[in-house]
């Protein structure tokens, strides 16, 4: 059973008619309402549905929720799934589905399916998540939701027992929290570098010599900044855990809790890594087109032709050479223990690993 | 106890006694087929082991499942386990597991192992997946093997009840259904391209200037080849959702299906970017490459010697240099987001991330 | 309910505290440990903690198990959670939970939260594995257990019964065990391969022709030796499997048990795989690196000047540009295929594979 006529109710009738289940779905106008709805779902009036269906879909508002109180005989008993989503989070003091369960005491209430797009459901789960997050008091309620989802194509993952109601609810709300402030920082970081770059390379030369080096710009400037914004951000992966040492040192206990913002830089570290080697990466791609433009091309045919008209032979300096081969040995091996560190962040293979490991690799 | 002495029942037989379990095998035959079984295991009639145990694997094809039916009184209670599978995809109208339940309606079936080899059986899991599916309308004996599965080294996976035995044993039998079509795609257009690229760079210039430019053909006419695919099959990942877009506007309902080559379409589009992304990564290692080549060397050694003949000191063209730069620059850049969409297709990110942020970062 | 105060006793508490559960602490001397929990915990003698309990953490030492023994009145019934852990792998005969389960036959015991550190429970799970694995023979305990790691933040899994334990018990003392033999056959192999080639490429030419080549060593040698590495590492991942066909040829039978040395080998083959795939990895980048050196820049200029002055025009040999654009291009091809290989590999990419895809792809 489906009670509502919005968007989403409409989406679930119809994913759960494909997926080969018997629909009914309750409107207050079922007459108006039902050439939305696919042929093969029964539309009827509200109470008629609640009698004919086992597992109830709440597709309404949080608002309207007390519009059901008149259902609360037929109610009883039933399976009714919350599927709502709020538009803030923590928007209410307590969860939708913990509000509906306090107003039907006589149902079971299962938190279910609000992490789920109705565009997905109506198409079926094709990339992205497929997972349905599900909640509920009652194991045997959360299990024969959980084998809806299941038929519907989707996986269904057991969040444990009504507390997590509100957890799930925000989950839809989130845009990569953890990810802000690291990605602010890192482009504060290249701003600040690239300028300073800019100065020293192309307008200094300009200024003092009349030299036209703007053509610097998109390539060698951005590849002198790249792995200054990589260094810092690594320090400050690292820099975390020494004054925490440190504070521990001091206080004299491991138990005292960090101030917050250093709680908030140990949550970011993870963040904070990555977007460190995505800086290294790019420099060493960046690195490694050099000799592919024109202008080395040009530099380098210029130099020959100068010296062939000089009859100068040689101009082997030892000194430049042992240093530009170690610069590039370094840099490959530093760019490839990042690559280790960034591969065990991967949730697939940090779960696969024990604390142990964890931290040898690190 | 294990009924059967084809391979899969040798090889389960084999794994079970070296998990610690105590094994029985019913054969018709006991006495030939001993000899193949571990000596740990008791071989004996079918009857006689059926009696003994309370899992039992049916290891025998579906057309001989008629067979048991004699045992139909000693069966009863106990709980069977199909591992069978098919030849072809929907290859009879009820799956093997629901036939066999048929049949024997005073036992508990569960369908499960039939997606692992008799070769990993055997030689335990090693690498590759590690999982088993197991379905059945009974929760106690889907634990009960689930239990067993977990101490032979699986992971076991509840897919729910019975229904969902059909596409278990349609599992097995799948080879990347999704990739078929986009893989022949990037083909069909990577030869189209390479055929244009050819004439144009290698059979022209040697029909017109008798130019011999043959060694082109495996990096530079490749390389001109490459991105052509990517920039097409990128398109092809954004056009349907435009047509699909369109179509619900025409038919002012969000509703209607969509015709079945569109949605063909729709579904294939991860498929289709993954391969966008690859030929683009080609691209740039191949790109990476160039100036690598004896023919790179040899050509700028050549432009410098004519040069300095002429006595021609310089040859900058502020045009060239920019457009090289611009190129480079806004190729990596775009090989960067290209790689972001990348990762966040496999499916341990995928799963963490919800629909909110998968949409933001497309 | 917490028994003991030691270090994860204490976390624990803390832990349980701020995710909002009523925790006591059972100490034998409450007075003088109390300040070391936080305030909400309440801090009392052993036996009056475990009477206000429903779920009691066992978090002392198995060797301190037996002084329990005077509460087992008060313990029955409870569910125990052993969360201990060993200092060696194997160490016992028994695993700790089961150990417990035979002194207190009259409570429920379940194993789980060994895997997850102190600073982990503490700080919250913010990076690495999130899994608290959890085995019991008793079903309720282990979903009540299960929720309670589910409110802590981790994620539950259910390792099925108590035999797991000892395997639960183990993981936390693996360190990268299956990497061992395969890093020291790499580096072994590195260390021949990399004197042979110092030996060739540097020493002799400076005892021969008293040619300084020093400069060559920490990119050039480095860059001849990753190749031949990961050859014998490749050849190294399908030798074992035709070693145990020819087996098996040999000794007629496909259920002959292969001999010890072949076994471990079959095992190691991902890890030889995926350092084989590393070396190669590293051959590309320092191969892409070559023109960007000094030396190479320098060997330009002093050829086109020797050439200029010698006015010979042109250099062209046909075979070692076609030479070179071969070996470029087979090496790229052969790059793009191992790098399938590794990504196949990737625990959440081959738990979508099926067995046929997966060797399809091998």
């Amino acid at each position: 059973g489906v009670l509502g006529s919005g968007d989403f109710a409409r989406s679930l009738a119809i994913r759960l008619v494909c997926s080969g289940f018997k629909v009914v779905v309750g409107s207050r106008n079922p007459k108006r309402k039902a050439s939305l709805f696919p042929a093969a779902a029964e539309v009827t009036f509200q109470a008629e549905a609640v009698k004919k269906a086992d597992v109830i879909f709440v597709a309404i508002f949080r608002e309207h929720y007390s519009t059901l109180c008149d259902l609360a005989d037929v109610l009883a008993g039933k399976i009714l799934v919350d599927v709502s989503n709020n538009t803030e989070i923590n928007h209410h003091k307590e969860s939708n589905a913990e509000y509906l369960a306090s107003l039907f005491p006589a149902c079971t209430v299962v938190k279910g399916f609000n992490v789920v797009s109705a565009w997905t459901l109506q198409s079926g789960a094709r990339d992205g998540n497929k997972q349905v997050l599900i909640c509920s008091n009652n194991q045997e309620a959360k299990r024969t939701v959980a084998e809806i989802a299941q038929v519907m194509g989707f996986t269904p993952v057991d969040m444990g027992c009504m507390s997590s109601a509100c957890e799930i609810e925000n989950i839809p709300l989130r845009l990569l929290p953890a990810w802000k402030i690291p990605i602010f920082l890192a482009l504060g970081l290249f701003l600040c570098f690239f300028t300073y770059n800019l100065i020293r390379q192309v307008i200094h030369p300009y200024i003092r010599e009349q030299k036209n080096k703007l053509y610097k710009i998109p390539i060698e400037v951005v590849n002198t900044t790249l792995p200054c914004v990589s260094y810092v951000m690594l320090s400050l992966v690292y820099l975390p855990g020494v004054l925490a040492a440190c504070s521990q040192l001091y206080y004299g206990t491991k138990y005292r809790r960090f101030p917050d913002w250093l709680d908030q830089w140990l949550q970011h570290r993870k963040q904070i890594g990555l977007l460190s080697f995505f800086c290294a990466a790019l420099h060493a791609v960046y690195s490694l087109c050099l000799p592919m433009r024109r202008s080395h091309r040009y530099l380098l045919i210029e130099t020959a032709v100068k010296q062939a008209m000089e009859k100068k032979m040689t101009i082997w300096v030892e000194e430049e050479v042992w240093r530009m081969e170690i610069y590039i040995s370094v840099g490959i091996i530093a760019l490839g223990l990042l690559s280790l560190l960034a591969i065990t962040s991967l949730p697939s293979i940090a779960n696969s690993l024990n604390w142990r490991e964890f931290s040898f690799i690190q």
